[in-house]
């Protein structure tokens, strides 16, 4: 292994110059002004927790996780995602607040992803918690919410996908009871959008032709409100009835809210973290190839910080939306010059800060040398303005 | 070593609760705003470093910084500071840009601190770097834009010490040439402002009457423009003199730019990074007990990742200031709270998009059962609208 060259930075983090912080900011600023306006209030938690309660929470796979030792020996990991840490500080520090409790947040998370995949190991979160609420009410709210906040940080053109766990798990149940591996294996076809090896894989099962038929059913599952009657008829477990209950009722709030055309349902969805226990979303922009927000329900999360509540939430992928989104903010104002001799500093000096009160952004220069000519790099000041 | 329970974070981090994290934010913001009318862009650095390269360049003592493997089994660090991720910037990403560079930032930054000392690990800086300028002006706008700075974060009455490492420097050489072991203590006890260990130390030294009393002149060597002169006097070594005259410049042009009254001279400051090379300095709050920002001339380190040019620049220490200040926010204004019974919730929702476009914040409620009365903590709504 060659040592690293001082220009280098490790695989997998980015340096942001001027212009791309800019537009990330402008996304940061009008997604979280944008939560503020529902009630939701910023948090900040830490960088770094513990391996054993917050690490073993959040859900990513522990070789994923980034770890270092503290100096007592004890094991740490870089955040990998807001959620848990969220239920450590509702379960603690907000201990006392009363629910529901309504939480945004804009933070850095981390995951050791292989490096071939060329996947980014620090990239930003821009979400929120809905904490106390178990109703359709507060899942819709999220997605109302979720879709708000895609428009305020530039995304022009998306959909929300939006599905549920108990659905998936009630049918699995009624075909596959106690198959737990089956079940694991058909949910992994899911989750990659594998629908070719998740035919094939219900083929290869021991069921019969019905039952075949059920399971490949979910395949259909995927459209507008018409899709929850389609649902209930194909499974009559209790669980799934009572799921496709629950996102009927979200749907009707979603109508009510007037975003129901951004919505459709996909019976398909999993979700992407084991935490998640009702409704999960996620959107897709047009223009875009990949996701760019992910949420849901996970009512059994806080039981495992001491606060027994359900809570549900949804997190933007910030960076992918700063890559795809085009001119999410208004090109940099450039800087007035002010040159100036030393012997009319004073009043040069006094010109910028006028300049600056009224809101300018203002460099200045002193000219040393008359005879060497200042080197002036062209459409780099907005003007220029000289004392000498 | 007992495992963590659920509720607890590593010793050294914090949570920021909403009230916080506006007055947080509201710092930021307006520091941010005040670098930029100066013409500083902000940029921003991953998280994790090369510890060859960043770890070892950030003046940070080895056993302060927060290390981890990657994949490839690199040694990582956790960024200890700022100013040696930028230079690694300047000399890659931003190589081609033309000098002086201006760059801006806000950021967490790292320190593995023994725990018993109650210090903060993981904490906020807020700091500009002016790169490719070795002339007092250079120095002087950083001075100003700190004291600028100090003002848009809210820091009420505060004086700047400012010094320059090269005169303590000569003036050593002048007396202690060669006595790097001696000169080295002698530092370390200015260092920790102990003029008591200073004092003593001087006695125990083999140097004559002469050597002695020049020595125990530094200390005298605080306060205005009239302190340039003394140190001229006491030491007559070429690179005290050389780094009194820069200094001299340096107050000139802070008399220009109207902020002389903030600073004085202080030349027993030695800057607490081992890569400062000239005029370092410190700013002290009135109502506060600590720092509160620092800075000075780094000539040296960006030769370290290629490009061989002089900088200068100071941070914030945002979180003494976040701490110590009182009011830089306004309290939070309070939401409305919308309740609407199931048949009317599309006009609630309606009568909550109204509000929002108007800048409100808004929390929504459905009453689900009108003999079950609404739980509402006296004094957590602006005002409360129903719709039932």
């Amino acid at each position: 292994m060659s040592k690293p060259k001082g220009f280098e930075k490790p695989v997998g983090v980015r340096d942001y110059v001027p212009y791309a912080v800019d537009k990330l900011r402008a996304i940061e600023r009008n997604v979280l002004d944008c939560m503020s306006r529902w009630g939701y209030r910023q948090i900040m938690t830490p960088t770094m927790e513990f391996y054993e309660t917050v690490g073993v929470a959040s859900s990513t796979s522990d070789q994923k996780l980034f770890k270092l030792l503290n100096n007592r020996g004890t094991t740490l990991v870089l955040r990998s995602d807001m959620t848990a840490p969220i239920a450590r500080v509702v379960s603690s520090l907000l201990k006392e607040e009363p629910l529901p409790i309504r939480l945004s947040y804009h933070a850095n998370v981390f995951r050791a992803f292989e490096e071939e995949a060329g996947r980014e190991a620090e990239f930003f979160q821009t979400g929120v918690e809905l904490v106390g609420d178990d109703s359709p009410e507060a899942d819709a709210e999220v997605v109302a919410l979720a879709i708000e906040s895609l428009k305020a940080a530039g995304v022009k053109s998306f959909k929300i996908a939006m599905g549920h766990v108990g659905f998936l798990n009630g049918l699995f149940e009624e075909v596959l009871a106690g198959r737990t591996h089956d079940q694991q294996s058909l949910k992994k076809h899911l989750l990659d959008r594998d629908y070719v090896g998740f035919r094939k894989a219900i083929r290869e099962l021991a069921i019969n032709d019905e039952q075949q038929i059920e399971l490949e059913g979910i395949l259909r599952l995927r459209g507008n409100k018409e899709i929850c009657d389609q649902a209930f008829d194909l499974s009559r477990h209790p669980l799934a009835q009572a799921s496709i209950d629950h996102l009927c009722k979200v749907w009707e709030v979603l109508e009510a809210y007037g975003v129901s055309e951004h919505v459709l349902i996909d019976l398909t969805m999993i979700g992407d973290f084991s935490y998640y226990t009702g409704m999960t979303f996620e959107g897709y922009a047009a223009e875009l190839g990949f996701p760019v927000c992910s949420g849901g329900r996970y009512d059994n999360l806080l039981r495992q910080f001491g606060r027994d509540v359900p809570a549900t939430g949804f997190a933007l992928k910030t960076n992918r939306i700063l890559d795809g989104v085009k001119g999410a903010v208004e090109e940099e104002r450039r800087p007035v010059l002010i040159r100036y001799t030393a012997s009319r500093r004073r009043e040069g000096l006094a010109k910028a800060a006028e300049l600056r009160e009224q809101g300018r952004a203002v460099v200045t220069l002193l000219i040393q040398d008359k005879s060497k000519r200042l080197q002036e790099p062209a459409g780099m000041y907005d003007k220029v303005e000289t004392f000498s």
